[in-house]
């Protein structure tokens, strides 16, 4: 670990130049690599425990939580996960050079969009080692290189995948600095790689809300980050009120530190008084502390919730309901409070399903479903590098097709301009 | 024309309210809104004609040159093109609403894609007041709101239009801050425009190179601009030079101002003998000026060219040429003088013709055409807004698709997540 000025730049360009090789490096060369580094995952899986073990006794002697050691820890379950995802992606079609939309013009001049990648890509995560094989190996399979910043109490773990993936790439006879590892943990790293404009094409922040806004304030090139998700469910009049509960509780409880978890119920007046006691019955088996607006207090005893509470995402076992008139209000509460991220109705009602459909503004929005659902996985992505809440590039769960972009291309017989 | 700071942020928040009302807006009230302004635009001609006789006096005593003062003026011609325009993006489908790639997941859920507005644009342009009337067009069947900032010279003629067009939105029953002009010719206007990050969801400036990095460096919210278009023709061993020589023509000399014309010919040395001397004799008969590496000098006697010349967007009647040796030559000089506009290559090989495709990094691609072609009306999008020259969003030509984004959505039936 040196300081590392001049040398972060040295990097990305050598990253730039790798791009140029993985542009036009062969489909069958890719794939070859993601197995190979499936192949080392299990051959070498001894020294990634060792390594992954430096990082754990570190972490413990510095007093890290249990729920961040949980994360650090390179289990045998995650290994399956790895290995089965570096040859999910592996198999898959390849995406670059494709080609959409040829037509022929009058002129006899074929034109038409060819897929390409997008170049060099930044990468700055937190703790979880998992992600430095999940991000690379789509990131690969993409075209693109990949210059990744990890946590720091990743560090031996993190060192050790990349050497892994840089033999892979090797020996598939791709260049090593497809993908690389920045020689260092300080925070000011991020901060340079925020200013590498010119030789980064794209940033992605993945972690919490500070990091995500700190590289968002700070990159000078395109950053495809996720906000927080301050997901809403609308209980419709007339809405299967059991699916709703049943939904509002997976929503809520199954897994609540994710970012498409349940964090709002507003439920229509005409089912308050049926919808709230089963809520409140349900939540509560499921722990889970609800507070209303004045309104639901009218039918269950619960503690009020401020202003704040509309605007906050727990990412914890807590909900907040509120009674509206109509579908107009919900959705005027949702353009108002929301993040843009997940948004849910249940509703019988085609009129209200189609119209919530189309009016919300979020990256995925859900009609009858539960908003645990906004996950490249379960969106059929087969492999996803994140969910954006920037409308611009890519809006939602990411994966392989976002992570490259496409160049008109015109196939001609000497066709000059009138 | 007032102090405006806070004015403009007020501007732009009435701007965003009407994106909201834009997005829902009925197809039939889009195109409507179009038609009427077509009506107008023939109905109210003479007060458009007075308002723009004020501003060509005041630019001609400005002592402004003849060619500005032609991009100035509204003619008979330009009133056809935009009547035209107008009615052909009123009878264009309405991409919003569509919804792609929808499928059932083995859960029963159908997940898919629903084409959405991106919300409210800012468009930077230079003189040209047809563009008022382009670009508001386009914004507006995409389903966003803009605010337009046009040249201090167009000012009257632009105030005009603006009347117009917003007299349109109101018959047809939308709100007339979907189309607006920031009420200033300030230049600091710019800069405001470029911090209402939040409020603007995207800008799009249109004009010279200063203008554009202007905005890309001021810029707190996505950029989409073209930078200029350094363009080569690659003519391969074996071309036939006829053709190769009649894109050379059309690229340098159909219309030498654009951003699409070519300014460099790379040639195999393989047809250097031939191929120069009647390049020169064409490029004479078109009062091309030809520049050249000390290779093309023994065969043509013609001025050398210097390294600047290599990086030069002329936009004038000069042509640097270059003898290479190899296909790789011409691709490595590609990717270190190119600036990602306009590529073409001129052979009958078919593997370098899939190798020169595949490999050239440029917003369009070109096999045996010329580099004229890079427009949107010419690749067929009916219309466009500009020319990206960035890869994020979009790469190259944008018309109404790239006015747009997509949101994830999904239709369940009480899904929960296991």
């Amino acid at each position: 670990m040196v300081e590392s000025k001049s040398q972060l730049q040295a990097l990305a360009e050598t990253a730039r130049v790798a791009a140029r090789a993985l542009a036009k490096a062969s489909p069958a060369a890719k794939s070859e690599t993601l197995r190979l580094a499936a192949q080392k995952l299990s051959d070498k899986w001894k020294t990634l425990e060792a390594a992954n073990q430096t990082d754990l006794a570190a972490a413990e002697a510095a007093g890290l939580s249990q729920a961040k050691l949980d994360r650090l820890k390179l289990t045998p379950k995650i290994q399956s996960d790895l290995l089965q995802g570096l040859l999910q992606v592996a198999d898959m079609p390849d995406p670059i050079g494709e080609i959409e939309d040829l037509q022929i013009r009058p002129n006899g001049l074929q034109v038409g969009r060819m897929r390409i990648p997008l170049g060099s890509i930044g990468f700055i995560y937190e703790s979880r080692p998992n992600a430095t094989i999940e991000a690379s190996a789509l990131t690969l399979k993409a075209g693109n290189s990949i210059l990744l910043r990890g946590g720091k109490e990743a560090w031996n773990s993190n060192r050790a995948l990349v050497d892994l993936l840089q033999e892979s790439l090797l020996e598939a006879g791709l260049p090593k600095e497809a993908i690389q590892l920045v020689p260092t943990t300080e925070r000011s790293a991020i901060l340079e790689l925020c200013h590498l404009s010119g030789l980064l094409d794209l940033i992605i922040p993945r972690g919490g809300k500070e990091l995500i806004q700190l590289v968002q304030g700070e990159a000078r090139m395109p950053v495809l980050a996720h906000a927080e998700g301050i997901n809403h469910l609308y209980v419709d009049a007339g809405a299967d009120l059991e699916s709703a509960v049943a939904i509002a509780v997976n929503g809520k409880a199954q897994r609540p530190s994710t970012c498409n978890s349940l964090e709002k119920v507003l439920v229509h007046a005409a089912e308050a008084k049926k919808f709230l006691p089963r809520l409140e019955a349900a939540m509560s088996a499921a722990k889970v502390e609800l507070r209303g607006d004045e309104r639901t207090r009218n039918f269950i005893s619960i503690k009020t919730a401020t202003e704040e509470d509309w605007s906050s995402e727990y990412l914890d076992l807590i909900l907040t309901v509120k009674v509206v008139d109509s579908l107009d209000q919900a959705l005027e509460h949702i353009a108002r409070y929301g993040s843009n991220h997940t948004e849910a109705i249940c509703t019988n009602d085609y009129g209200h399903s189609m119209r919530f459909l189309r009016e919300v503004d979020a990256s995925l929005v859900l009609v009858n479903a539960s908003p645990r659902f906004n996950d490249g996985f379960q969106l059929g992505l087969g492999a996803e590098i994140g969910i954006s809440t920037s409308k611009f590039h890519a809006y939602g769960a990411m994966g392989l097709r976002e992570l490259t972009t496409t160049k008109w291309i015109a196939l001609g017989k000497g066709q000059v301009r009138d």
